[in-house]
């Protein structure tokens, strides 16, 4: 089963990296992008019975491992 | 409007981050997880006439700036 998670930035949290981004389009000439942020993702491949128990691994695997939940938040999205 | 896009490594091109993470992930005692792949994620908030209008714009700005397109493949995703 192949699962896709994105790990983000909580609102509020600064993005240092998204914002170097929107500088360098300006710079670029690529104009109408009003706003970057930078996240993470992971593309997975996973043995599970059904998608909720892949869900569910992948949560366990945010939890303790991709995400930081203090300034992260994540998704799961089984394909 | 709202767009996400997804700048992954080409299928062949290896991911040393990516196995750190299944080795993690191991010694964590999660298992059923095959294959981890990280790849980079941007949420990006454009001004654009139409949803078409947005994603040509933001395929420039990936293959001027936010992909490497020798080891990387880009996907664009207004929402």
């Amino acid at each position: 089963m192949k699962a896709r998670v994105f790990v983000t930035l909580r609102s509020g949290i600064l993005d240092p990296q998204g914002k170097a981004i929107e500088g360098a389009l300006k710079s670029l000439q690529i104009d109408g992008v009003k706003s970057v942020r930078q996240g993470k993702l992971f593309d997975v491949e996973i043995e599970a019975q059904d998608p909720a128990a892949a869900k569910a691994l992948l949560q366990q695997a945010c939890q303790k491992l991709l995400a930081n939940q203090v300034v992260e938040d994540f998704e799961v999205e089984i394909s």
